[in-house]
């Protein structure tokens, strides 16, 4: 295990970026054309895509960062991350769910060098503390070496419902991976009290969906439960650069199956004891929804040093946007203006306001979670074309 | 008195039309460059201007109907009204209130025909019967024979605290004004429980600033209370249409006193005993803020037989603007939509949205007064040119 261990040390890291997914609960922010990743959601001038790349560099110089989107996305990606490597841009042409986005990126990347570590980071969440969260992944990246296909955890700061829960088992007492544990299991998103006991009881992390693994273990894990996808993506990725790539995927994609990382992978790790997990303490969210963007907003308003202005004292109105167009009164919430309209709120708690060029949403913050739904509805509508 | 009245049934009458106010309760809708008459605040396809045109047009055609409007509204109003005659337009360089607008048109009017009587009915009031509102008036023309300044009153339908009241005194008891009253006196806006015992007496009429009067006796009058401002609109009108008039006009509006007609005219005119009032329950509203708007287009919507749907049901969000961009889900209030965009409301009640080209206001009903405060504030920022 030792000897494996400084193999791993010096094997090859690539970081693997899906960005994929609306985001629903951001409309009209958020949407099919331009989805969440896309979008500045910190206010601190880069978008989530872009903060995700930049937070990776000190694990992953920019050969090293292979990028899983829609076709649809690549002109927005490209334009946003300029040093991305235009071999390292894998184009899906429909989505087809994790297990087979960052199966595909484990199997190019196989295919080019069987010893190859990868670590998958979705685009658009939002982490404050990059150092930790790199000490983190490092020591992710020395456990995946162990042969395990490793969760980056994060150490719960409160009894949330929104996330699913990773358990901790004993320590691996791994050198170079002082806090790698084995997992003994998955948990899905638990009702308010489960998620109290499991924060009281300090044996539980939250599951942010960054795995890290050496690509033939996970295409292994992939071929026992996955064998047709493991099948489709390796026939895929063997003609992957040639002139056979267009064909073959055309071919092929379409037929993969749609399925998660979670249940293709990890969750079997896990029962087979191949899973361990690296807590990190770094100040982490998804950015579900409008109320958690409100909450986050108002702590970066918060931390930033910004002086407090009168406004400030009189309510908690955050924004995300240009706050000079914003007044408000008697009001607290968020505004998130796309737009250069002046925007004006009176009286209004907990108020979620989204103004963009061609849709307006208005709700609140208790009703965050039903945005999604209302988009849905929108689907069936003559307004479809704000989606 | 009967010989009186009798020439004064052929008298010739002329509809006075201020056009003026902002109406910066109704802000971002109505602002200084598209003020609240321009707009169509019904949902009926025409302005508040143009609905006024239209009401007044069985008492006076084309001809006989002035409007006082502010120089810059000069295009708008001409092109909302064609049938308007250019010469009969009267512009003001600035605003001076009420009795210097409806004092020109009365001393224009004189000069032009000394007989005439003249009735000055606001550009941005809502009236719905207007069958009854014409019957009204008519009484009032010919109390005004009676050599009467008269209002135009309104039944009151609850204890509006907005508006002021006029008191009624004994029945004039004219031939063809059955519903002619002596004024007692004028009160200024009651609270609520001086507006219900109002309103429960029988004795009083909202004072909705329609007046109808000889242009010689309310001359006569401004000249006892207001003489420099007599004298001035006198000095003016005997220019009217020469080639003196730009000049005179320019040396001497801007020095006139701005003052309430209510003030100049009405008040002095009851303490005279030369008041006199016609009630009419023609259902009236002058549309002062989003609360009032809201339950105008509730009404509109509830009787124009629009079939409810089931989003009706569900909730109450009025909608002004085009409907089909805005859908709501456990919403009530209003949205007024002057743009194309789409608009979704989710979870709230009693909102008031109204969503411009360049400027969005979210508020509640219950904040509907404090809107004028708000643009107040508004004024020392960079966002100005919105209001």
């Amino acid at each position: 295990m030792s000897e494996d261990h400084q193999t791993q040390q010096t094997s090859e890291f690539f970081a693997v970026i899906p960005a994929g997914g609306v985001g629903s609960r951001l409309w009209p922010l958020s949407r099919a054309a331009a989805p969440k990743f896309l979008h500045d959601l910190t206010g601190g001038g880069r978008s989530l895509l872009q903060g995700t790349w930049d937070r990776l560099l000190p694990v992953a110089d920019a050969d090293h960062i292979v990028l899983v989107t829609g076709s649809s996305h690549e002109d927005a990606v490209t334009e946003q991350l300029p040093e991305l490597q235009a071999h390292r841009i894998l184009l899906e042409s429909e989505p087809k769910d994790s297990a087979a986005a960052i199966g595909l990126a484990a199997a190019v990347l196989f295919v080019e060098n069987p010893d190859v570590v990868i670590g998958s980071f979705a685009a658009d969440h939002v982490v404050v503390n990059d150092k930790v969260f790199i000490e983190t992944v490092q020591e992710a990246i020395v456990t995946a070496g162990d042969n395990k296909v490793v969760a980056v955890g994060i150490t719960p700061t409160f009894p949330a419902t929104g996330f699913g829960y990773i358990k901790t088992d004993s320590k691996l007492d791994l050198p170079g991976a002082p806090h790698a544990y084995k997992v003994a299991e998955f948990e899905e998103k638990p009702d308010l009290i489960t998620a109290s006991r499991y924060v009281e009881s300090g044996e539980y992390s939250w599951n942010a969906g960054m795995f890290v693994s050496k690509a033939s273990l996970l295409l292994d894990i992939l071929s026992r439960t996955q064998p047709e996808l493991h099948r489709g993506l390796l026939t895929i990725a063997k003609t992957w650069g040639t002139p056979e790539q267009e064909k073959v995927f055309a071919e092929i994609w379409p037929t993969l199956p749609k399925i998660a990382i979670d249940y293709a992978v990890a969750e079997p790790a896990a029962e087979q004891g191949l899973m361990a997990v690296v807590p990190g303490d770094f100040g982490w969210d998804d950015v579900g929804d409008f109320a958690t963007l409100s909450k986050l907003t108002q702590d970066n308003r918060l931390t930033s040093g910004e002086k407090t202005t009168d406004r400030d004292k009189n309510d908690a109105l955050a924004v995300l946007g240009d706050s000079s167009k914003v007044s408000s009164e008697d009001s607290s919430g968020i505004v998130v203006s796309s737009t250069d309209r002046v925007i004006s709120v009176l009286g209004l708690e907990d108020i979620v306001i989204v103004d963009t060029d061609d849709a307006l949403l208005v709700t609140t913050k208790d009703h965050a979670q039903q945005v999604k739904k209302m988009v849905e509805k929108l689907k069936g509508t003559g307004n479809s074309q704000v989606l």
